[in-house]
């Protein structure tokens, strides 16, 4: 049977990098020894570091002012890093979409000399649309403007970006980073935990604007942006493994045709799937149109016990991980770069299937 | 060609482990997914850390009153997470024993609220035996005594525990965790990276007694003891990979009778190197012998080109990154657990031919 991982994170990864992995597992490159095994100060791992941001800068087109760093603890520790650096004693504008964003608000908020003001939200109505911002409404002498480009529990993302004037726009962009073409110069930091398009659980990216490093050391050193540019990443000892699995994602993406390519792929992906959903009379997709996510698809029947049972029946035919987030029901199709068009394919005939069994048509 | 890999960190792996990963790399226990694949919230991956967490209670011997906690950045960022836990508002002592309780001690000093204090420094011998530390010298009303129970880069380790009285006794054992028969009941925490004795890089242990967790939730979420203990190590995405890569390593230890099993290999591991270099009039260790390290082991001749040589000849025999911290200057073997026996055989055979070359017997 083959299985199809919707997943929303640690998600489907691409076979042939799962395979190269496999392959050099126990000896590296002739070396000996497993990636795992290698010292963070070696030549051989110098190389794949470097190797990994060489290609992230291409895939993104990052700008020479811009830092690539490799961390550790996800978004969520970026959460706290992020005002830390940027906005003590300073105001910190953010938009709640969601579920994501509003983590980041708390953590902001957690911290006394941060003034935390949130200027739009779509709290309002289940965070199912992205409020619109006008440049009016950002303090220009705020330290930035959050916000979370894709929502993975509410299937919601910016499509375009708000004008923030001078203000640095940031963004938490871990469930759709490298799968849109937003431009890094439009932003000041972005963040992004591996765990969806990037690689395994465990690796944080963080690429940030040259002028917006700390100028103050941190008082936490692994928290501190400048003190981890400067050290390129190795203040301390990286997850070096993860790192090479994103370094194999690049290389995989970059021979697919880069970011662009995966864009039109993806689009077809979602594209069939939203289609499907707003062709059926027994599913819909809460979202609005416009704001609808290609990387987090949520659809329902109005029935629990219906949805309950179509993500059982799915979970038998080797559909994994479609029951949705508590907060939204129903089921989640998490389509990100490595999940497969035959997959979305399988699913939507299984889905008009179960519409059929189920007196549609 | 045999590889032998005495690197401090990240570290040679148990090739058992190596080839279980390896085989089910793409297919984790029928399921069609990686481990990296599977999400954190299914029960595949609760089972790999309910049982990773199960197996080092068991090897470590950990009472039931103590939280063991799987979280990322190493042990930097613990060297910021326990005194913003433990210690604000209060007094923080700390043994200065080199390279690594100086980063401990720097971390504390950078928080404005702690009142850190060195109570004991092996400093004015180049970090060369462990300090005593009398009862006398401890406030009874500070947050804890901070000891590094072994130094990477000095090669020295705690053999017996200093008499703290009712201050919880914290460790760094990054280094020797799992390779010393050390008793949990005696610290009130203890936390250590994984990459020399657990796994990969990128997982970061916390073991901490229950009444310690900090009573008011900290500022950043993912530095709060309490929360992640509540939270069972998945307040956010854990690094899974890593986890299961642990998970793997602890089977394989509890495999070969725990502990007092691979101490005593340690002790002969260790022991075979200690005596060449005694027995040689070339090389020397600069420890006091009654501190020296089990798992790390310094050493050098009085001359800085015949060092270089030695590193050059032996790296080309198969001995991978046995050169020295520049700090201590010329060789060094980490003899983590898994390092074989065997390895250190063939350096104390290459090491006695290559004094004969010199002019030795």
């Amino acid at each position: 049977m083959t299985i199809y991982n919707f997943s929303a994170g640690p998600a489907v990864l691409p076979e042939p990098v799962l395979k190269k992995a496999q392959e050099e597992l126990l000896d590296y490159k002739g070396s000996g020894m497993s990636v795992m095994e290698l010292s963070h100060r070696s030549s051989l791992f110098e190389e794949i570091i470097a190797d990994a941001e060489k290609l992230l800068r291409k895939l993104m087109n990052v700008p020479e002012n811009y830092h690539v760093l490799f961390l550790q603890g996800g978004a969520s520790l970026q959460f706290s890093a992020l005002p830390l650096n940027l906005a003590q004693n300073k105001k910190a504008l953010y938009v709640n979409t969601g579920s994501w964003a509003k983590k980041a608000i708390a953590a902001a908020q957690a911290i006394d000399n941060v003034h935390t003001k949130v200027i739009a939200s779509s709290e309002d109505r289940n965070f199912t649309y992205i409020p619109q911002v006008s440049k009016e409404q950002i303090d220009q002498d705020a330290a930035y403007l959050h916000i979370t480009t894709n929502e993975t529990i509410g299937g919601i993302s910016y499509q375009t970006l708000p004008d923030t004037g001078n203000v640095p726009l940031v963004a938490d962009m871990s469930s759709n980073i490298l799968t849109n073409e937003y431009q890094v110069k439009d932003f000041g930091v972005i963040y992004a935990g591996a765990q969806k398009n990037i690689g395994p659980a465990g690796l944080t990216v963080v690429i940030i604007r040259e002028d917006l490093l700390n100028e103050q050391a941190l008082f936490a050193p692994m928290l501190d942006y400048r003190l981890q540019a400067q050290s390129h990443s190795m203040y301390n000892t990286p997850p070096t493994f993860s790192i090479y699995m994103a370094k194999l994602v690049f290389e995989w993406l970059q021979d697919l045709g880069g970011v662009s390519q995966i864009l039109k792929y993806n689009q077809q992906k979602a594209g069939l799937l939203y289609e499907t959903i707003d062709r059926s009379d027994l599913f819909q997709n809460p979202v609005n149109k416009e704001d609808r996510s290609l990387t987090n698809i949520p659809f329902l029947t109005d029935s629990d016990a219906l949805n309950q049972e179509f993500i059982q029946l799915a979970q038998q035919q080797g559909f994994e991980n479609l029951k949705g987030h508590r907060s939204v029901g129903g089921m989640r199709a998490s389509l990100y770069n490595a999940f497969p068009f035959e997959g979305v394919q399988a699913l939507v005939d299984f889905m008009q299937e179960f519409e059929k069994a189920h007196g549609g048509e």
